[in-house]
């Protein structure tokens, strides 16, 4: 894989975290793809597809101040050539769940077209804990 | 997507969990992709990454027959042009886990690049449960 395709597709799921933190729902919306079929697999949840069903379940989570929003630890791409993954810890008030997200390239840009997040009993490097600044800084 | 590659997607995730059901290194070690970087995140596990440490992983829970080898329900495609994943449940027991298993193309053939599987509060739909003979028969 290209170093600048690793970066592009670490910088995209960087997005996606910081817009889920930040409850921005038209920056989530931006993060998923248009054009391309998606899903989603909310931690303990069924699976979502179609974007009208993804979608509405981030307006629903975005909107909620009660429902956590994890910050991303020790984020890995795996880069194909037009389609790529993450798996990245994300960390909840001190515990871990372990995420895998999928993009594809739409028009250029890296999209998600898939995240699922669940349980794990492994905790990320002490170093990718403590720092707090995400994976581009 | 065609619904070609669809059926070549969902036979490749067939092939996967009979593999898995029947104990066989062999089959899996055929699934899963030369080429391409990988990755798994088996149930509650942390992230392996790279061809030994996940084969070594395939390898010690094939010969363990006291793992459970779950049966794939309800498997689902999202096939983009040279990528893939399938979404589906995995019953071991009478209980549900819920899987993403990515693909890639290699020299033509669909491979797998990464498993996650965690668990789910849904269940399949009761025709999928039903049927036990897999998507393509």
């Amino acid at each position: 894989m290209s170093p600048r395709a690793e970066q592009e597709v670490l910088f995209a799921n960087d997005v996606f975290y910081r817009a889920f933190a930040e409850r921005d729902f038209r920056a989530m919306d931006g993060v998923w793809a248009r054009e391309s079929a998606i899903a989603c697999v909310h931690p303990g949840w069924g699976a979502l597809a179609g974007r009208h069903a993804v979608m509405e379940s981030w307006a629903s989570l975005l909107a909620n101040p009660r429902s956590p929003t994890p910050a991303c630890r020790d984020p890995r791409a795996f880069v194909y050539p037009d389609a790529a993954f993450v798996i990245c810890f994300e960390e909840l008030e001190g515990n871990f769940l372990l995420a895998t997200n999928v993009f594809v390239r739409e028009k250029g840009a890296w999209r998600m077209v898939h995240h699922q997040s669940g349980p794990t009993a492994d905790r990320p490097a002490p170093e990718a804990v403590r720092d707090d600044r995400g994976p581009l800084h």
